[in-house]
Order: structure tokens, then sequence, then C-alpha cells
């Protein structure tokens, strides 16, 4: 259950503004990569401290700085205080329990959101925290680790084709936001052939594994649904918004990131309404199979205890029992199991048992 | 699972703009049907070219350009460029996943919608996008392959009946959207027919089977909500616009096809209901038959059991039994075991089992 | 499932405002009954002819027409051309397929609502349309057929009790609307009887025939709902509207007819609370006698199983069989036999299974 | 279901304003108390006429008029005529089908509201019809029946202590709506102990007639939430009004009444929660508990089934059986039966059956 | 049941301001702490009187007066009369079954919310209620017990770290709701393990003890839901609020206590989503457990019927069974039962029911 909050406990009680990593540990050390673009100028380098970068800021370049890693509090305080980054945004930062947000400051706007992915083998969605820092001339992105989902927009941004070179910071916030949630449609496709799979399993043979499998499913749409349903109201902001940061222009494309977010939305809501009514069906095939089960022992068992019975009664050793001397008894014990075999056959049919 | 959303995932990362259809792929060749009109006026071609097209837009005549299939990426971008389609444009018209929507642009609306057939044989609904940008002087509408719904129109345009051709493109962006929401009610209609079926056969005799069958329908009203759903929210705003492209006129008529939208949903509501309430019914008719079976089976086993048991003690082979001995034995263990028998029968009486 | 919506097929493609009566057939000619009045002075007429009913209108008389009937295409379309009728009201008015509405026109307000009757014998509810159009001096209602709701309010005109005479046209359009919602209760008392009859019967027996009517129930709550729901907020505008045609002092009336529509929802909705908590209950008490058959057949079935293997052992016919020839042996199988059956009784009452 | 809404048959078709009684049948005659004080001064008496009262009427001094009793419908309307109180309103006191409510009038507020008890005998919550109507320097309450909710408040208007001789009309009400509100916590307080009292009783053993207790506590609580959620909206509008008959100081009063009427609903939506996992709870206690009964059935039927199979065998009279001459075929068969019983135990204990 | 809401009987009918503790008894004496501090200066005692505390009061110093235990009437009342809080407040503040509210008065704040514990050994969380009064110049905050969720707050006092003793009261109130919100999250841990713990048991083994853990787990997140839900609403209006007594560099700090809030709320319902998935899952694996051994009993069963009733056949004792005298009857009658036995397997097999 640890992926649905992050522990706390070790804050609890400290001061607002502590900077104290909370996450899963990172090994790796923190990288920092900066690209420093005006229309066809482009500047890209891996930086080891931050003096590097700051001679590059200033409008009416855009700078985009790139961390990966939020466990390098050090790093953290000090871009902070370069960038004038209020304490408890740096502490958002570098807790990655945090929810969707965006919260305006006077400088800047900061965006939290969740990278999302599918880990097959585990059966588990694994979420990632990023907080971009949008200012007016600059844009800071953080991931916990380094991953492949920023490449295709560095690509974009290397090539300079369409707006991204021309667009600003602002462009720059959509096209990461947009790369991140496009990812999600990846998860969903994951999500969606396990689901497949499960429903042509269901129609052949019901299992406690497949419950099990149905309940996974559901609890990880529960999650899914955690990670993105805050984000639809973050990106309705960004369409809304009359920060200066963000421009006309610019705003018609997070209507897009808008959009696919809310198609997000509506696909976690059938899937989940989907595996809701799979349970319900497992249950019922269950139920149902159990009935024909029952079916057959009652319809055996009811037959053949009577006739058991008969073949009792003549199997007792009385001195007198006076059917045993018949010639033809045995014949006629034969006749009397038949005709309550027939019998009960027939009222069984008439009960439409089989 | 992948009716319910498109695999976007070759597009992931790629800068927005940029053609990539998707959707199912499609042989046949895109089609390009224009029909232009003016009060009397009226010309109808089909054309090859986009050269043709040009010369015949300009208000006030109002021109209607309907493109079956979008695959067809050239043209597409032809068309895009020649009317200003904003590229995000383009790529929803190409990109079949989207959801219902209205965006206003300077100089056109763009409307995405869906349009729903019923395909029996699978017991699956089938969605095609349909695309309408409509400008001030024209409409151009996109649908993935050629349909007849539009044919209706088309004779009313031809035959040059009510409103239609004095009505410019809004009306006829109306019209298009009604033809589309009234075929709604034939896919309702036919899922409908499935219900009443349903409703009769779970009276007979449960199964698997009708679960299955119930699960179905019920997936298939999660996919119909998904589509309509969200046109209610486009109608609603074209009821209000103050756009200048649909007149104070145009307006009541919206009204009226919103009125139809709703409609659709109560009864993709009701129908929903109504389903959810099928499956406990059989449910419950599973479990009363199975408690039915079981009490005839307790029934029978439970009067039986004590009389075996009596014929297994007389058939038993001790050299000293006394009763074996008795001339009155038999008779008296006959005694026995139909009094056994009849108290049975007496206390299952009282608890009310037969 | 066809009482959910109306079968629009037939008119798919059509222009709006083409005239296609939509509904059950109906065999009985069309009736329109007048009645004229202005303070002390009524007049009251069945008109064959339109021409009769004109000369009577104008204001400051109060005129109200009902038309019993909408199967009549030209004298709906004549009404319409006097009075000036939008034709997708006209169209509205034949079609008995719209939800319950209000819609402001220059001249008039038009109100659909439903009146409904509870067809014991069938267990459902029926369904028909009343078209209100209101103006300034006169309010036109349209009924499917002949009905006696209306009845109560033309004897309060004749008698000129209260208001009515003095109210003008919204006052009667509100009296008309009162008598409809009232009515609604008595389909209530029906619906609320069944429930009654119901919980008694689930008290005796559970059986299929009772989840049987728990779901018909059940799906006329969703029908009644359907065509309640959407009159709340019909009546809701009415209160609050500023159009000339309802006056201050009548305001208040139409608040009164709301609250009892909210009072008809809140019922539908406890209604359906209990009958949905019928279904588990009946549900439960099924399982739970089940549960008491199978521990009445295992008690019986385990006590007697071990029982009939000993007399098995001592049937058998092996030579050597010491036990067989002890004088005492037989006493010897009691023995046992009662041990055994003592030692289970004993293990099951301490299960607590009876 | 009678309690859910009141048969307003007789009344369909009547003229709005006509007093028709519409509740239980109440054998005592109607009793007027007034209680006319003004700051140390304070005049109570019991009443026959209303002659008595209304020279006691007028600022600056205020008058608590309460009727107890609406059926008796001469007083009301005489009440009616000298406070001028709306037919409406009059109509609406003595129809105690009412839904909690206010309304306000040019000269007063009206407000229904429910006197709540619980019939610990019959399970059941019982509603009484309390009507207020405040006007600048009266208020006229009426109760179905003679209760002592209302005397605390009398006591404290005899003794004068508080705000309630000075706070006028206004506070008068608030303190009688309090009164009633606190009484819900009585009510709720019998309910929880049922609930607590089932909770522990399915610890114990699962039943039919538990099934049955769950099922009418939540009927109970559908029945409560009714009566009791229309009365937030009521007391919140009391907490905003802008009327003149309720002051400032007052208002801070019907804040602490609308935070109780919160807190009855929340306490109402918690007790349906638990109640609804109770039935289900139940339901899965009652299918284990089946488990465990076949589980006892099977392994010991499966265990004997095979082994009567065996004495059977040689229970049988053919001539040429070998083995029942072998000296040691007795002891032989013995060790079959032994092993296969020992077998089956080693298998059911794998299954983990017990 | 009682921890839903308090019981309120013994007030019911007091004059409201009437002070009357309600809640737990508690046996320690009422302790009043106070620390009063402007920038470097600050005093800290433990006060017996009140006469102690209130020459230290007064801008622009700012004092926080902690009161442990709200059973002390005496001294609450006299508090209220020195900061003059309002009877109504007063009475709420010993009265500790009151929802979180925030309540705006002319001269303070009054915010009411719960400390949350979680009792592991009896399986409940338990609430304690803490109301906070925030003046201009000071803050007072009551706990029903000494606990030690506040002692941080202090040592960041004592110490003077951060903005704490420059904020002001306002920033001292956010600083005992971040405490408060922050141990939240530590009971959320403490059912989150209890959750995981059951999820793996529920893959052992279902049992009967399974479903009380899961029903009691349900139970405990609707009393916490109801703890945390209206504290949303009260930090939502810190966030909002125009009172001069939250400065605006301080609001931005309630927006991340409101964050943490809605976290919260978010586990919750996803917790709750998991439970009720648990219960579900708990109910298909029991029900397919059940059906797995009907299967064997079944399987064993109708195999060995048959057999037995041929042994029972040849165990008769006719006279005349020509069967018994044919040499090669025994081994005839093996092959018939072998016959029979291997029919039935291969039936059994073709049902895939082993």
């Amino acid at each position: 259950m640890t992926r649905f909050f992050k522990k706390g406990s070790p804050k609890a009680g400290m001061p607002p503004g502590s900077l104290v990593h909370i996450g899963e540990p990172r090994p790796q050390p923190v990288a920092v990569r900066v690209m420093a673009y005006e229309g066809e100028r482009l500047v890209e380098r891996s930086v080891e401290n931050l003096e590097e970068v700051f001679p590059l800021q200033g409008p009416p370049a855009a700078t985009w700085i790139n961390v990966d890693g939020v466990h390098g509090l050090p790093l953290i305080e000090d871009l902070g205080r370069r960038c004038r980054i209020h304490p408890l945004t740096q502490e958002d930062i570098v807790n990655t329990g945090q929810r969707p947000k965006l919260e305006a400051f006077d400088d800047y706007l900061y965006v939290v959101l969740k990278m999302l992915t599918y880990d097959a083998a585990a059966g588990q969605i694994r979420a990632e925290q990023v907080s971009l820092v949008l200012g007016e001339s600059y844009l800071i992105s953080f991931q916990e680790a380094r991953g492949d989902v920023f490449e295709a927009v560095r690509a974009r941004l290397r090539q300079g084709r369409g707006r991204i070179r021309t667009g600003g910071p602002g462009y720059l916030a959509y096209a990461l936001m947009d790369a991140i949630v496009d990812h999600y449609f990846v998860v969903l496709e994951a999500i969606g052939e396990g689901i497949e799979a499960l429903e042509s399993d269901l129609a052949q043979e019901p299992g406690g594994a497949l419950v099990q499998r149905i309940h996974r499913l559901k609890r990880e749409m529960i999650f899914l649904r955690r990670q993105v349903w805050p984000l639809r109201e973050v990106l309705s902001r960004f369409t809304k918004t009359d920060s200066g940061l963000v421009d006309e222009a610019t705003r018609v494309f997070f209507t897009d990131v808008y959009d696919h977010t809310v198609q997000v939305m509506e696909t976690i809501e059938s899937f989940r309404d989907i595996l809701t009514g799979m349970m319900d069906l497992h249950f019922s095939l269950t139920s149902y199979r159990m009935n024909e089960v029952m079916k057959v022992l009652t319809v055996i068992a009811t037959i053949f205890i009577p006739l058991t019975f008969i073949t009792g009664v003549y199997g007792m050793n009385f001195r007198v029992m006076p059917e045993l001397e018949w010639p033809w008894g045995y014949a006629a014990a034969w006749g009397l199991m038949l005709a309550v075999a027939g019998g009960l056959v027939l009222y069984f049919r008439h009960k439409k048992w089989f």
C-alpha cells in the first residue's frame, strides 16, 4: 500500500520548507543537463556544477535545466536560491509523494505530475514524480531517475522542427507534459491487453487465480486513477491561465493535452466498469457451474440411493423372507429397481435437470 | 479493448500537428464530394483534385465538401492549407481516437462526433469518427468510410425543401449532426431488442451463456455511453454559442438535437440499470434453483440413508443375531423402516422443504 | 423496452419540422373541446372545426383549447398556423417520445410532461404525453387520448371557485400540471402497496417468482424516474421565469407543484433503495436457508455413513472373520455403532450445527 | 410504505388552498396554548377561543401560539384569516405529508420540519410534522399531537434565562428548531445501539432473522434520511436570510443548528454504509460457513464411500470368490481399507481441507 | 457506534451556550501552558491560574495558551470571559462531538479539528477534539488530553528557527494544524499495513475471521473519512480568507496543509475501494473453493455409488440368482464395475471436472 502515499512520518513535526527526500532511495548520482536556445542557436551540456549554468540564463534566450534525481538536496537548495524558488516548492520537489498540482507563485508556475510505466513482471504500474518550474526565461524539470520519455523532446529541440525553438519555456512545458500524457496511453494499452486476456480466459474456465488477476487489475486502476485525476484540473487551469508565462498561442496546445487527459480518465473509468462487470461475471459463472455439478450429483445419487436400498433389503439375512424363495424373485427385484430408476429419470426430466 | 481508445503509441514523442493516420486501415481510395448551393442554384460533383473545388467557394454561396476516408494525408494537408485549418485540427481529423468535442478557432468551429452502427453478427457497436469544420461559407465533413447516413441530407439539399438551401453552413452542420444522432436511436433499438430477448430467456432457464450475453451488453453500454456523453456538452455549447457561424434561428434547432442526445443518454442509463438488475436477477435465480435441487437431494438422501443402514444391520453375518430368527423379524424390519421414513417425511414437511 | 424510447427510425433523415405521428396508434377521432372565460362569462363547446374556435380568442378573455389525440396531423398543422406555433414545437407535439421539457418561444411557452397511470394487470406504468402551449390569452393542451384527469379542473372552471376564472392561462396551466402531478401519487400508492406485499411474502418463503417481481418493480422505478426527473427542472424554471406569461401571484403556486414533484422523486429514490435492499435480502435469505438444508444433509449423512460402513464390514463373507463367531459380537457391533454415532453428535453440537 | 408519502389521492383535483387534513386521524381535541412576553412580563394561557388571543398581539410584545393538532380545520382557517396566512400555507399546515421546507411570504416565514421518535416496540421511526409561522411579533407552531419536546423551551421562557425573553420570535423559532434537532440524536442513539447489537450477534451466528433485522434498519435509515436531508437546506437559508424577521445576532444560533443537522446527516450516511457492509459481511460469513460444512461432509463421505464399496464387494454371494477363502483375507481387506482411508486423508490434508 | 456521534441527550432542551462537558471522562486535572514570544523574547510557563496569564497578553507580543483537558468548565468560562469568546464557541469547545469546522467571529476565528491515533490493540482509530481560538495577538488551543503532537511545534518555538517566532498567531495556527494533519499519515500507514497483511492472508486461505477483519477496516475507513472530510472545507476557507488574522504570506502555507488533507482523503477513498474489492475477492474465492470441493465430492460419490449398487445386487440372498453360480461371475462383476467407473471418469474428464 505504500505506493498509495509516501510515508511522511520522518517529517512530521519539522518546520515547513525543510528539505527531506521522501521516495525510493536512488543510488545514482544526480545528473543535470542544460539546453539553452534562442532561434537558431542551441547550446546543450551536462553540467557538474550549477555555476556553469547560470551565465547562460537571461531573456530572451530560453533555458531548459533538467535534473535527473531529486535526492541531491544541496543541489536543489542551491538551484532554489538562484532561481528564487519558494522553500515550500523545494520541499515538494524532493518529496515524491505529491499529488499532481499547479501552484502559481509570483515569478514562476510550479507543476507536479506523474510519469507512469507498467511493470509487466510485477503486474504493477510504477509512478515517478516529475516537477516543472516554469519561469519567464527558463524551465526546470525534475525527474526521480533518468528516463527516456523526454528524449523525443530533446531530439525535436536539436532539430529545431516546429514551434519548439521559438515557443519559449511555456511551449517547452507543454511539450514535456504532452510527452508524459502520451505515455499514459502505452500504460493503458498494456492494461487493456490484460483485460482482453482475462475475458477470453474467463470464457474458458473460471478459477481462483483469475479472480486474483481481476482484483489486481482493479487495484491498479484505482492507483492509476489517483495519479491522473488531479492532472485534469492542472491542465484545465493551464488552458485558462492569465499568467504571462504561457502565451495565447501556446494555450491551445494545452487544450490538446487536456483532451488527452480526459480521454485517459474516461478509459480508466471504462476499464473499472468492465473489471467490476467481470468480477460479477466470474461469480455468476462459478455459481452457475456449481449448479450444474450439483445437478449431476443429485441426479446420480438420488437414482441409485433407492436402488441400493432395495438391494440392501434383499441382502438381509432374516430366516423368513418369502420373496427370496420365489423363483422369479430376483427378476422381480430387477423389475422393481428399473421401475424406480425410470420413474426418477422421468421426474428429473420433467424438472428439466438434465 | 482497442475500441475503447486508439493506440497512440506510434505517435508518442512526435511534435504536435504531425499528421499520422490512427484508426482502422481502409483500402478504398479517399473520395471527395462537393455540393455548392445558393438559393435556387445547386452544383454537385465528385472531385478528384482539390483544384476543382476552390473556385466554387466564397460567400454568399455555401459549399459542403464531404471527404470519405481520413487516411489520405496529403489531401487533408492540402485542404488544411487552403482553408487555413490549424495543424492541431488536422492532426485530430486523421486520428480517429478523438472524443466528441467542439473547438472554436478564429475562422471556424471544429466538431468531432461519432457515427454509430450496431453489428448484430459480432454483437458490437462500431463507432466511426465524423469531423466537421464549419467556416463562414463552407462546411467540410470527414468520415472514415463512405456511409449512407448523410444521403438523406443530400436528398433534401437536392430537393431544396425546408430551410436547408437557405440556412447556410450552420444549418447544414445541424442537419448532419441531427442525422447522426437520429441514427443512435436505431442502435438503441437493436440493443433494446437484445435486452428484451434476454429478459424472456432469463424467465425460462438461466445459464452460463446468458450471463455472458448480459456481460457483453453491459460492455456495449459502457462503450456507447463514452461515445455519446461528451456530445451533450458539444451540443449544449452550440445552443449557447455567440460565434457568428451559427445564427440565432439555427440555434433553436441545435436545442432539438441536444434534447435527442439527452434522451439517448437517459436511455443508455436506463439500459445499464436494467442490465445490472438482470445480472442480480440471474444470480438470485441460479441460487434459488440450486436451493431447490439441494432440497430434493437432501430429502431423498436423508430418507434412504437410515433405511439403508437398517438393511445393512440385518445383512450382517454374526452367528448370534436373535432378530433374524424371529418369524416376524422381516415384517418388523419393514415396519421399522416405514416408521423411520414416515417420521422423516413429516419432519421435512414441517420444515416446508417440499 | 420500447416504452423507454419511442422508435424514431421512420423519421431519421427527414427535415426538422416534418409532422410524423410517433406513438401508439389510436383509433378514436381527434376531439377538440374549447372553454373560453372571462370573469363571470364561460363558454364551453366541443368543436369540429377550428373555424369555430378562433372568433372566441383575443384578450382579455382566456381560452383553453383541449385536443384529445395527437394523431390528427392536419388539425395540428392548422392550429399551428393560426397560433404561430414553431414547426419544431408542432413536431414535438405529435412525437410522443419527448422527455418533459419547457421551451420558451417568442409568443408562447411550450411544456411537455407525462401523465402516468398504473396498469395493475400488466404490472406496468403507462405514460401518456401531455403538451401545453401557453400563450398570452390562450392555453392549448394536447393529450394522446381522452382522460379524466383534467375533468376536475373543468368542474372548477364551470363552478368558478377560487382563482381559476381570474388567474388567466398561466394559472390554468398550473392547475393542469398540478392535476397531473397529483395523479403521480396515485401511481406511487399502487407501487408502494406492491412493495409491501413483497416484503411480507419475502418473510414467508423466498422463491424464483419473488425475485422476478422485485426485478419488475425495479424496472418500473427506472421507468418512472425517467418520466418525472426532468419535470423538476421544468417546474423550477416556472417558479423563476420572468416571462410575462406567468404572473407573480401564480408563481407561488408553481412552487407548490415543484414541491410535490420533489416529493415524488424522493419517494421514487426511497423505493429504489428499498427494492435494492430487498434483492439483497432475498439473496441472503436463500443462501441462509440453503445453508440450513446443507447442515441437515451433512449431519444425517455423516452420522450414518460410518455406521453403514460397519454393517458392511460384518456383512462380508470371508471364511475367517473371528468377530462373527463371538457370542456377544452382534451386541458389540451395536455398541460400536452407538459410540460412533454419539461421538459425531457431540462433535456437531460442538460445531453448533444443530 | 405509507410512511414514505401521505396518500394525497382524496385531494387530487381540488383547487389549491382547499383545507383537507391529511395524516393520521387524531381523536384528541385541538389545544391552543399562548405565551406572550416582553422583557420581564410573561403571560401564559390555554385558550379555547382565538378571540382571547388576539388582544395580546402587537409589537413590541412577542407572542407564541402553539397549536397541538392540525385536524381542527375551522380553527386553522380562523387563525389564517387573522394572521393573513396564505391559503397555500394553510393547506400545507393541515397536510402532514410535507417535506421540510422554508417558504418566505411577504409577512412571515413558513417552516416545515419533522419531529422524530423511535418506536422501539415496532422498530420504526415515527415522524410528526411541525409547522412554524414566524411573523414580526408572533410565532405560531403547529404539532400533530401534544409532545413534550417543547416543554424545555417553555420552562426556559418561564424562568427567563438567557436570551429567550429578549430575542423575539426569531430566537424562539431557533429554540424550537434546536429542541427538535437535538431530539434527532436520541433517535440516532437508539439506532446506533441496534447496530451494535447486530454486530455482536453477527459475530456469533448468522441467521435469517439477522438479515431481516439489517434490512429493517436499512429501511429506517432511508426513511430517516428523507426526513432530515431537506432540513439542511432550510437551515442553511436561515443562516443567510436577509429577511428582517431573523436578526443578525440570532443568525449565528441557526448556524449552530445547521451544524447539528449536518452531523445528523453524516451519522445517517455512516450508519447506512455500515449496514450495507454488514449485509455483505453476513452474506460472506454464511457462504464461508457453508463451505466449512461442505468440507466436512465431503471429507467424511469421500473417505467412507470407497470403504463401503470394498465391504460391498466382499459381501457378494458369488460361488467362486477366491479372496474369501484365504485365511488372511479378512485381515487383508482391513489392510486395504485402512490404506485407502489413509491415502484419502493425506490427499485432503494436502488440499488443506482440514 | 458511540464513536460516530457523541451522545447529546443530557443536553437536549438546555439553552444554547450552557457549558456541559460531553466526551470521555478524564481523571487528570486540566493543565494550562503559556508561551509568549516576540522576536527574540520567549516566555514559557505552566500556569495554575489564569490571572498569571493575562498580563502577558497584548500586541505586538504573540501568546499561545494551550489547555490540556476541556472538562474544566470554570476555567473555560473564565478564559471565555477574558477573551470575549462567544458562549456558543465555549459550548462547542467542551462538547467533543463537534465536526471539524471554521467559524468566523468578530474578534477571532474558531477552528475545530480532530487529532487521530490508531489504537492497534483494539484495531480502532481514536479521535480527540482540538479547538483553536485564533485572535489578533493570541492563539488558544484546547486538547482533550495531553498529547505529544504539539511538542515538535514547541521545540521549534524554543529554538526560534524559521518563521515561527515572527509569523504571529496565524502562522502558529498553521503549524499546529500541519502537525495534526501530518499525524494522519501515521494513521494511514498503520491502516495500509493492515490492508497489506489482509491481502497476503487472503491469497492463502479465506476464512470467517478474515471477513470480519475486512469489515472492521471498512468501518474504520468510514469513521476516518468523517473526521477528515470537513477539514478540507475548513482549510480551503483558510486559503481564501480575507480575515486580517491570517496574513498573505501565511496563506500559502495553509495551501500546503490543504494539499495534504486532499491527499489523505484520496488515500482513504483508495483504501475504501480496495477493501470493497477485497470483500468481493474473498467472496468469489470462497465460492470458487466451494465449487472445487463440490466437484471432488461429486466425482468420488458418483463413481462409487453405481459400483456399490452392483455389489449390493450380488449381495442379495435370492435363492435363484444365475449369475452367482457362474464360475467367472465374480470376475465379470469386477469387469462390469471397472467399465462403469471408467465410463464415468471419461465423462467427467470430458466435462473438465478434474
